[in-house]
């Protein structure tokens, strides 16, 4: 056995493993891209694959209330809470083979690490696969993290509820891919020490910087708000322009203060990424637009602000308006600004630097949110990110090298090693 | 057989057949609205039940290479073209019951009219049928009509190559249906001496003015503008709001243009009616946005002028922005202005007047294209309409009483007959 500070992931491997099964379940035919929807049957198929390779390396696997999936490498301590590593095997409807399945495929190389070297960690060194992180297919991203943490705004009961676009509800979906466990869905009765998550950044930090890794200190605070615009159907030909109640319009004038306010205030970011009208015909003034506005702030008190001058915004333009339609808010939910853990953070540090040196490690906030925000609700956590390709994710052309994501791995194993280190 | 002048249509018969054959064939469960999408099933059996009534009544049927139904009743003299009315039978995927039907309806209650009085008339009558006056299921408004006029833009073979949203082509649902006919689709080959269209009038004017039948001297001008704005796709947690390339933005900027130019110049109307973005997903900055400007005037030059304004408006917005995005016109498509026939017109006035005496008409332009704007390049043409409740249309809330649409069939009948008198 070696030491532990000389273990080495096996990148090939990992790689090798991450590509082909990206190949198998879910591959768009017309890209690198994936299509792996939450509890669909290419997450099925990943699952099992994933259920099954856990159980060879000796893990024991336990299915959550909401599908997480926990692969349990023992440890030697008695009565140990286990060290978490994760993230999910789902993706967007044309996502890429990085964005959670490279933190999950790289926890996997951990185990099958540790397993050919025999080591015995104190702790127990956990596998985690998260249901539903990108909310892609049931409207809620992160959503099981958040029932696991039960900080969420939406418990397990509601999220059971929650529908896809085809009517099929979240606990349906569940059962009909087997993977409606009996575990708690909730962290005091299934809990962890620890919680550490690789992923790739999302964004152009890294690669601007010319650094290969982040060490995460925080996730930004986020909200998310449902909005309807509106007004009266009529005819294009026969309804007067000053005679019009046009939703359309509106939202147009609304969609552009959202970005006027983000960077007026300076404060964080504000998008919106989703549109639909009622009307699919050229010839109807629309009568209704509903559109989603993504906010992001460093912390909640800016988010907070950032929030208010854009309805502020919305106010003032609704009332200006001779166009005499309405907006209101159908639906909101966030997740605040989330602090990582300095143990877990000081771990990430110390095997980030001892794999690259000082200066490939920048310290950075994650824009994007991830179950690691969740999990450090409750839980010690934090993240490693390593460098996106142009800052490009939730696309096919998302790409990280096959170099930065055993990196990632490396930094991944000597970081749970440390922490375990750390406790005992 | 009673004089021609007193001929009346039966109002009760007309309501009933309008009624029935709308609950039978498209009927949506939820509202008295109707989905009856051209050559789907729905307008097959109505148009089967066409054919068989018109058959029933000495008819001769033809069917066009388009689809378009003629059903002739002969008439005395030798070797005259017909006198036609019609309309269309298709729907809006959530419409009413008048739109289009009507025409259709009172042109069959005409022409049992002519039959149980035993009415000989000069020339042969015509009911017509147009296929895709709608434009909902494959694009293109007054499609068919336009193809039969071969004035329009899009000639028979480019129809037959529009595809619906399941990427059937035109001329296969034809075939499916078993419309796909032999008649010439060309007004030379296949011509009229004239053509009567009774509709709804889609807008308040009538309703307004307490008259209850417009006498349509014109059709105003449209254009219809695909436009496209592309910029870069992003994560909206990751990508500062300075660094975006967001087509939705600007997308919104250019929609309230399109709003703001027609009020200032004042010219006529223009809507954005249909978006659509290239992103389903709140956390992604869109990367493209489609959506269809629909420009009407009552003059082509006046047309020409505010398309070009329009079009001013959005190279200097797209120049200004800091959004570094572009817009392209995909597609442009249209109708020029159409001033109905003299003597056409003058039949439907005669008609209207006798019926209900000058107080009661109205001579008014239509803001709404119909099949007789087509029609009205080739052959002497015009409109009858009457009022819609509310100037509702495109929508299952659409109504027009049962004395207004037999009034509008009773004076459609006069003005047929007025006409042939008129002639010979």
């Amino acid at each position: 056995m070696v030491g532990h500070k000389a273990l080495r992931i096996n990148g090939t491997r990992l790689n090798e493993t991450l590509q082909s099964t990206c190949t198998q379940w879910g591959a768009l035919s017309s890209s690198t891209g994936i299509r792996r929807l939450t509890l669909s049957q290419a997450d099925k198929d990943v699952r099992d694959w994933l259920v099954n390779e856990c159980k060879e390396l000796g893990c024991e696997v336990k299915v959550d209330q909401m599908g997480n999936i926990f692969a349990i490498r023992p440890g030697k301590g008695e009565g140990l809470k286990p060290i978490a590593m994760g993230s999910h095997l789902d993706t967007q409807p044309a996502g890429g083979r990085y964005d959670g399945i490279l933190g999950v495929q790289s926890a996997l190389e951990v185990l099958r690490t540790l397993h050919e070297n025999d080591v015995a960690t104190q702790h127990p060194i956990t596998l985690i696969d998260w249901t539903n992180e990108e909310g892609a297919r049931f409207p809620g991203a992160m959503m099981c993290s958040g029932v696991w943490s039960t900080k969420s705004s939406t418990p397990l009961e509601a999220c059971y509820r929650v529908t896809d676009s085809d009517g099929i509800d979240m606990r349906t979906a569940l059962e009909e891919i087997g993977y409606l466990g009996m575990t708690p869905c909730d962290y005091r009765e299934n809990g962890l020490e620890a919680y550490f998550e690789l992923h790739i950044e999302q964004g152009p930090k890294l690669e601007q910087e010319g650094k290969s890794v982040g060490i995460v200190t925080a996730v930004q605070g986020m909200k998310w708000f449902a909005v309807r615009v509106t007004g009266v159907e009529g005819h294009s030909g026969t309804t007067p322009m000053p005679a019009r109640s046009d939703a359309l319009v509106t939202a147009a004038l609304l969609i552009s203060a959202v970005r006027t306010t983000a960077l007026e205030t300076n404060l964080g970011v504000a998008t919106v990424g989703v549109i639909t009208s009622d009307t699919q015909f050229q010839a109807t003034i629309p009568s209704g637009i509903d559109f989603i506005i993504d906010v992001r702030c460093p912390t909640d008190a800016q988010l907070a602000a950032l929030c208010a001058a854009i309805f502020t915004a919305f106010d003032a333009i609704v009332a200006s308006e001779s166009n005499r339609t309405a907006y209101s808010v159908t639906r909101s939910w966030g997740l605040p600004e989330s602090v990582f853990h300095p143990s877990c953070i000081a771990a990430v540090r110390a095997a980030a630097v001892a794999e690259v040196g000082e200066l490939q490690c920048m310290e950075m906030k994650s824009g994007a949110g991830h179950d690691a925000a969740w999990t450090s609700k409750v839980v010690p956590s934090s993240m490693i990110f390593v460098p996106s390709e142009d800052g490009v994710s939730h696309n096919p052309a998302e790409y990280t090298s096959p170099e930065h994501c055993a990196l990632g791995a490396q930094v991944l194993l000597q970081a749970v090693l440390a922490y375990d280190g750390r406790i005992t």
